[in-house]
């Protein structure tokens, strides 16, 4: 296994299991009868963030992969960005338990809201950071990387991570209109991120074992 | 490591974890003496509801395996696709807690019934959506799988998935049978839906690297 | 990846989680002052079920690894019984917290440590099962195992295994040193059960990929 | 995969869980309005308890990686010392969360302090005896591994290691500052603890897989 290859594995890890944490916030009502019925459906917030957030993680994972896919090998510094990296992604099942705990009365959900749109923000900072690092020096691209087209992303980058901030002012306004945005942003991001990295991808075969 | 092993191992992650952690909706009960043995005694239900969601997560894992078996690479709507189906797969431990909670209970054990039995005709939908997807277009199978014969399971596909609607309908009559019919079904899954995708399966050795 | 490959890395996980959730069964004391130190003291058991238990799924894990390490291919029957052990494997986090709960209370710990040891009875039970399954047929074994070879070790595993039901009677009469033994066995069996497996074992090179 | 792999692959397991667990110690609190700032606020140790371990984890991590990175093979007493080491690795949620209980109160910050220091002690002691046994005997070592330099370290290794009984030291004084000197120790050894190992390090490429 390659550096690259220990990395990766480590930092599958660390996505698979947050993405599976998630559903330890989805309460286990312990009413009966009719009350049951009724506490299932009231936990309905719980349900809409574990599916957003799952879709959100599923795609950090994505793009995360993409990323490294452009790599033939790591440095210390990369490694710890990428720890800060999993930093973010590991901690987004508080926020996501946060706002599901918070989002049917709109005052708190404002507060729980910022928060989780304030860890999207941090997340996708530090993917820009990891990003810009490896394109501005380049040792660490594969061979085979256009050095030129993947600095060239960098603007595309930055564009994109405006999107966040504004989520932040959305939470402001529409806890829930956020959450539904950012489940969007995800699947939009699962078919088009990849596509902005993808462009001069790699064929995984190409790639240093 | 293929595309399709970075998907595969990310999947293997998320089915372990949510596997691992349906241990963790069996109480510990804090009574003494005598009521000690009453309390594990009333917690059976916990520990039915433990074996047949730990045999159902690991016969999805093996049907999960089988199927990526026949794949030679991933795009971006399967890599999507089996992330809506990890969804489902790592939610498990949530109904499998609901039903051990109101088991005893038979109203209330109707209505955990039939959100346990309702995740598993999402994953039949999600599982039956992917194999559809390779089949139809067939750009993402291995070269050496008859593409025709994998079309033609199709068929058979689907009338197993009738299986599934129908617990629904077992989980309103008798919640306990519908528990023991998916512990069945698990175990005939176990060593004959394998059978079905199994018949043109590649040797692994075969798969390119 | 060879289809050992994958069962192997899902068993891992399995081990590797189970394995991390038993610190979830430490609690973390409220009390302030005086009182937290005497709390902290007075849950020494749930640091010795810990290091026990860490210790033996540890050992069962190094088992599992040499088992497999004979092993040329699976089949479904294989899978199935793996997917048994793991069961057992993945619950051992409940009777632990059980018997850190008991310990202190002689009655109720010889419940908890019946509990605790007739787990240990059935992983004995699982892994014999492997075993038999796979030394009676040899279909599965590694082309250079010696079948005669790997059939006699049979006989010493089935007297090891009586070791475990006596521990059950052990907890009768002191769980506390049916604890202590569970510790010492796993510590003997990490340097010596290895070495009844191991005296044919292969170069790991020497598996085929 | 050989040997080596693994062992690194379980224990890469233990650290991704382990370091993914500890978001489970930052509460999601109830409170409505005001008070939910309040109660947000007021976990400020929970936040900065979560980052510190989150980073000294993570360069555990980074460290076992690069130990291991001059193995060619593995034998029973360092798959026994290495069992030990993630004991310690595993445990780290509790103290972590003990410690972002009590971190308000200095007195009781005091306890947690030592503890979370103690283990810290205990995992030094661990990676220490683990590089000790591997360059003692030397058999361990992959080949192109200078044995002298490698053996050379070891003054340095334990030099480095006086840090951590310090640690406990500084705990009684004041917890916040232990707990920001394991944090800056942590940054600190990610970027030159590898140093030490890596002069000789090999590429990975040259491993025997």
């Amino acid at each position: 296994m390659s550096e690259t290859g220990r990395v990766e594995a480590f930092s599958d890890g660390v996505f698979a299991i947050a993405i599976t944490l998630l559903v330890l916030e989805i309460h286990v009502p312990s009413e009966h009868g009719h009350k049951l019925t009724e506490a299932l459906t009231h936990q309905w917030p719980s349900y809409v963030a574990y599916v957003v957030s799952f879709l959100v993680i599923g795609v950090m994972w994505v793009n995360h992969h993409a990323l490294f896919g452009h790599l033939a090998k790591v440095d210390r510094t990369l490694v710890f960005l990428n720890l800060l990296l999993l930093m973010v992604v590991a901690v987004l099942p508080w926020p996501t338990a946060l706002l599901a705990e918070h989002l049917r009365d709109t005052d708190d959900a404002r507060v729980a809201g910022v928060i989780y749109s304030g860890v999207m923000v941090m997340h996708a900072v530090c993917y820009g950071a990891i990003w810009w690092y490896v394109t501005h020096r380049g040792h660490l691209l594969h061979p085979e990387v256009d050095r030129e087209a993947a600095r060239a992303t960098r603007i595309r980058f930055s564009l994109g991570s405006v999107a966040y901030p504004a989520t932040v002012g959305l939470a402001l306004v529409s806890p829930t209109a956020m959450l539904a945005v950012h489940g969007l942003m995800a699947v939009y991001y699962a078919f088009n991120h990849l596509a902005v990295l993808g462009r001069e991808r790699l064929p995984t075969s190409a790639k240093p074992e």
